[in-house]
């Protein structure tokens, strides 16, 4: 074991119920960079005390889980307009005591929107209301889309949503789901999502996703979630949450060190922090 | 690289300025006895937002040193008898949020006087008034001797010293040292210590250590001071300052995680941490 030192620069998460994936992709890229840092994730007993820390102790970076990620804010010193936008953080940074806090969640949508060239003409449907479904939301109204309609099964959440970016919201029925004509259909429900109680279910019916041009999940686990595989089945452009997890992790490593890993080095420390 | 996970426990220390030895000790015996532990030295920013930090990420363990052994008392729930004894804190234990505060300076060379079987009627020369001093002083009064007497450069903090534990004061001066003839004389002055500006003097005069029957140096780095090495020659009974650090830091790797390492494992720790 290379046993660590006194000089190595600490980042950290904050979560009630922590993975192992964060503490595996980053001291896997770390390594492979020759960085020396150390990455470990913390399910703190009190958060004002963890933020304390932060300070106190001079930890550089610091990702924010369920449930803190709004609880938080008071507690940090700047909002990036990324946090701002959906009142959410998931990435704090320490620049010599002054804590900024970041959404690359958010960013992470964005570039996907970005880099598969959705025209923001296109009609959206978005089906879900959690966190996610806000980092999504506004990465869509951000990127200049204005069709989107909302459907979600908590009906006061997702009116909410959609009222907070000006979209359109409609009840979650099996009617509206199967009559989509959305040219961009993006699940941010849990459902499909490994190890929950509806990981086998597909969360647009088939008549959607052959009505669709692009199929986006935002469910990370399994990456070839049963939408992502309906999508590949029917020949569309698909964009998975696997793809969102770790273009947010890397935006965290890149906050953190300043440094931009390879996409081969980014490559392997997925394939690593899979391999559990 | 063995890559960290996030059940790790953290175990940290606090110092305006760290050395890499606690890292490495502890470092090495949680590898040597398969402790899913690890052990960092931070310099912090702000003692309390440290503290704070240590209660709110659950670390296990902190061990405490300069400038912080005394500020730290508000900031902790309960004080052990032996950093009660001296005011003055090397260690602190988090038991499920409540943090204990213990001084294993005071225990180590508590147990040192008691393994040696120094006779509590003998005369002790005792040279220094610094943070070590007390803890040196307190463990010889609280092992029955009173026949000892403080010599300090700083005359208000020998006298102050001295007052405090019910021993007598001289003033630092050639002839009171070279006149000693005290059974136990302990340097507790940086005289000595490598990498200051008296590493290469002798802090007792040769007729002093003559006189004595057993010479004590509190200076842990070199194991063998000039001090230590006019003990051996002159054929007395040495106790050193590495065999304090050594102790104490077994003390707080026993109070932190409940298991006491063999002999052979501490001499491989301290082995590994004096090859840096």
């Amino acid at each position: 074991m290379p046993i660590l030192n006194k000089d190595m620069t600490l980042c950290i998460s904050l979560s009630a119920r922590p993975s192992n994936n964060g503490t595996r992709f980053h001291n896997f890229l770390y390594e492979a960079l020759g960085l020396n840092w150390i990455y470990k994730a913390f399910a703190p007993t009190d958060l004002a005390n963890a933020i304390a820390g932060v300070r106190g102790l001079g930890i550089r970076g610091c990702a924010v889980s369920m449930p803190y990620k709004e609880e938080v804010i008071p507690l940090v010193d700047r909002m990036d307009a990324s946090a701002a936008a959906i009142d959410s953080v998931n990435t704090i940074v320490n620049d010599a005591g002054v804590l900024t806090a970041y959404n690359t969640d958010y960013t992470a949508i964005a570039q996907l929107i970005e880099r598969n060239a959705i025209d923001p003409a296109s009609s959206v449907l978005l089906r879900g209301s959690g966190g996610m479904a806000k980092a999504t939301a506004a990465a869509f109204r951000d990127a200049g889309f204005s069709r989107v309609t909302v459907v979600a099964r908590n009906e006061k959440l997702g009116q909410s949503l959609a009222g907070l970016y000006g979209f359109a919201w409609q009840p979650d029925s099996e009617a509206v789901l199967r009559d989509s004509t959305a040219d961009v259909i993006v699940n941010v429900t849990p459902i499909g999502m490994a190890g929950g109680p509806e990981s086998g279910s597909l969360s647009f019916p088939e008549e959607a996703v052959a009505a669709a041009r692009v199929v986006f999940d935002v469910v990370a686990l399994p990456a070839e979630t049963p939408l992502i595989k309906a999508g590949r089945a029917a020949g569309k452009a698909v964009i998975s949450g696997a793809e969102v997890a770790t273009i947010q992790a890397l935006e965290q490593f890149v906050l953190y060190t300043g440094i931009t890993p390879t996409p081969e080095q980014v490559a392997a420390a997925e394939e690593f922090t899979r391999a559990q």
